[in-house]
């Protein structure tokens, strides 16, 4: 195996492990999501809504560059972690994103070919929101827990939020897009109807 | 909600469940790979790997069309199921064939735009292995098993395998690329080493 080869492989084997990070939103009734699978949804609903997503905006939206973004955005909670998104302050918020830049230049950066800056560049534009492609990625990947605490029935006592607290955390993001606010109301409206979310006014 | 957007909001619960689907290989040392993992997991080992597929066959590779497969590939074993490579038969196989045929037009036909002409397309490349790029992705497939029975430990003890019937299983499908090939060899070495699988001549 040559030294190439070998770095990939060990970024492959590196990437393996995104299966042991478990997030704070249910995959199923009966455990956590880990990141591997949350990521691959993500993926999917963007392709899902690539279309609906164009229409809105009137422009074309990179696909292929959603996807990667999808792929890649939280590879680095291997080494960082994954803090929940109800539980953030400011400082904590500059402590995650310096650990976590740490991980991506030390596991990145040295992969062959154009690799390495491709995934450097790609987890930039995501985390700085830059283009439109990188704003509805962080609007699906908002959504998404909503939706996995409403259809794991997990609800949200955990994290002690109501309708009024759910909705200050995920309209800003899901805002974005008309397609991604009406698909929030729809698990809003089920997950009050089920009893897993509480709308007293 | 018009009633496009209601069809996309049932695709996305609807492919939510591919967490749901448990593998015959695990994802960590304590517990089995769920397939949404497994088809996040192939789609970046395609993407790691893109640029050294392109150099060994000589021609350019639509890794958006790669990583797509990847995605999609098992989603129809939400309600088809997860029969283990280790046991198929003919039969066995053309019913699996049939099933899943069925979920893919019930479950993809319907979505709105070209998208579910986009996925039927996708899967009927895959599934016959029509393109370089099918062949490729059907290949890393049949490697990422390998890759977590060995990284988590797990060996093959459950389906009574030795090297020699590793070999059998994997070098059909990772020998359409000397990078996979490379990369079977590599695990199988590791295994061996660890007392994983048994190299007995």
């Amino acid at each position: 195996m040559d030294a190439d080869l070998r770095r990939l492989h060990d970024f492959i084997t590196f990437t393996a492990r995104l299966r042991e990070v478990e997030r704070h939103n249910n995959a199923t009734p009966s455990r956590r999501e880990s990141v591997a699978e949350h990521s691959w949804h993500l993926a999917m609903v963007c392709w899902t809504l690539h279309a609906r997503f164009e229409e809105e905006c009137g422009h074309p939206l990179d696909l292929g560059r959603m996807i990667k973004m999808c792929l890649l955005h939280d590879v680095v909670e291997i080494e960082a972690g994954d803090p929940s998104a109800w539980h953030r302050d400011g400082s904590g918020e500059a402590a995650k994103a310096r650990a976590e830049e740490e991980v991506a230049r030390r596991r990145f950066a040295g992969l062959p070919g154009g690799l390495g800056a491709e995934l450097l560049a790609l987890r930039e534009e995501y985390e700085r929101g830059a283009t439109p492609e990188a704003r509805l990625v962080r609007g699906v990947d908002r959504l998404n827990p909503a939706l996995m605490r409403c259809l794991t029935g997990q609800g949200w006592a955990d994290v002690g939020a109501d309708a009024a607290a759910l909705d200050r955390l995920q309209l800003p993001r899901v805002g974005v897009s008309g397609t991604l606010t009406a698909l929030y109301r729809a698990v809003r409206e089920t997950a009050v109807a089920r009893g897993l979310l509480d709308d007293a006014p």
